[in-house]
């Protein structure tokens, strides 16, 4: 059988995030295994490298299924572009060994989140960054960050209260792009919890505006309570940019 | 009486461009006349810089409009910004010398055409440039773009057949700006013709593709006939960058 891999980029505005669910319509993965069915005529399951939310975009998510079809992969790659709506495109179609696991093989991950930080909105990035008027001190959100980097237990910064695997994560950097009012924070790590990166985000946002210090990030680490945590910053600011094998 | 002078960027994709029309709504024009009228309770009339078409897009247009009003350049720009849609904000508002026309006065007008040069799309630009599969030659273009610089009539690349008064404009510059697979073409000039942008646009594409040869610029300007030039580039991918004074 066939294995192939996909990265694909998405603009998140308008889709239920990426997971299939029976009652809701108008995901990224519906959209694609309704087509890949369509193309090959079999009944296709891909398996994401992780989900989005609603409205969280993708520069890079890459999902793989099995497949008896026998196209090239560039006739694939036209195919799907010229049936998938303008804001999902697939940027690469390859063929995987047997044993590639779009999840289970993940090395790295790369999130990044985009802030406008200026009292007048930015009217061509108002649905891919968060606005924030008040001017942030991204030296303390630096600082703050430092805490965050290494193999640390997330749980403050995991959404799913429920949670029963570990909520152990490494973090290997993050790192603040500014250029002009946009603040761009680019987390890499192995892996992120549910909502990790958007509320990492707000708690480094909260120390940005002075509400918190940056040494409190240490003590909202060691609680392991997300009440401790600051709030979770909006979906249409965070690019999932890209997964690494 | 006073004279108020605003700076405005818009998105432009969903509005009927610029100028107010009797029998079309949702003009940038009218939006924001609306809004100001409410705003002072008089019944104001605003002059642009110059229309921009349906679908173009501006990241500094300029207009001025006679008032009464007494509130503060501050308080009008943090009324507007807050009643205006969001695909339209409010840069800058001053006041004004009585003598200032935002038409009359323009000494440099710049605009910026967006070409997103690869077969795969960018969903996040899809709104914002033309998309042009083919790998276009960008050195013809420069050498195609040179015949351009200076004081010309620009008859061959004005859309308006039955224009009347003078088709003479001096255009100061061209730049062509590579980044990755985005290529901008941006012209300086102190004023442009109805789809002058977009004409001049689609022929150094066609030069680009190699339909043309750079030499058939200084054919084209010469012949003073619409038809002998390039196609109209569409408006999405074009942006009125700035007017200055």
């Amino acid at each position: 059988m066939r294995n192939i891999k996909i990265t694909i980029a998405y603009d998140g505005t308008r889709y239920n995030g990426w997971q299939r669910q029976d009652n809701t319509e108008n995901t990224i993965q519906g959209k694609l295994e309704t087509l890949l069915s369509k193309m090959t005529g079999e009944e296709v399951e891909i398996h994401g490298s992780g989900r989005t939310d609603a409205g969280v975009h993708s520069l890079g998510q890459v999902f793989h299924f099995h497949t008896e079809c026998t196209m090239t992969t560039e006739e694939i790659q036209a195919y799907m572009n010229e049936y998938l709506p303008m804001d999902i495109a697939v940027l690469e179609v390859r063929n995987a060994s047997e044993r590639f696991h779009s999840r289970l093989n993940v090395k790295r991950k790369t999130y990044c989140y985009h802030i406008w930080n200026s009292p007048v909105a930015n009217v061509f990035e108002r649905k891919y960054s968060y606005q924030i008027p008040e001017m942030l001190d991204v030296d303390k959100m630096k600082k703050a960050a430092e805490y965050l980097i290494g193999t640390h237990d997330f749980k403050s910064f995991c959404a799913n209260k429920r949670m029963k695997k570990s909520t152990v994560r490494m973090i290997e950097s993050i790192q603040f792009e500014k250029d002009g009012a946009m603040l761009k924070i680019r987390y890499r790590g192995n892996g992120f919890l549910y909502n990790m990166v958007r509320i990492l985000t707000g708690t480094l946002i909260e120390v940005g505006k002075g509400e918190r210090t940056p040494e409190d990030m240490k003590r909202i680490l060691a609680s392991l309570d997300r009440e401790q945590a600051g709030f979770t910053a909006p979906a249409h600011g965070l690019f999932m940019e890209g997964v690494e094998y």
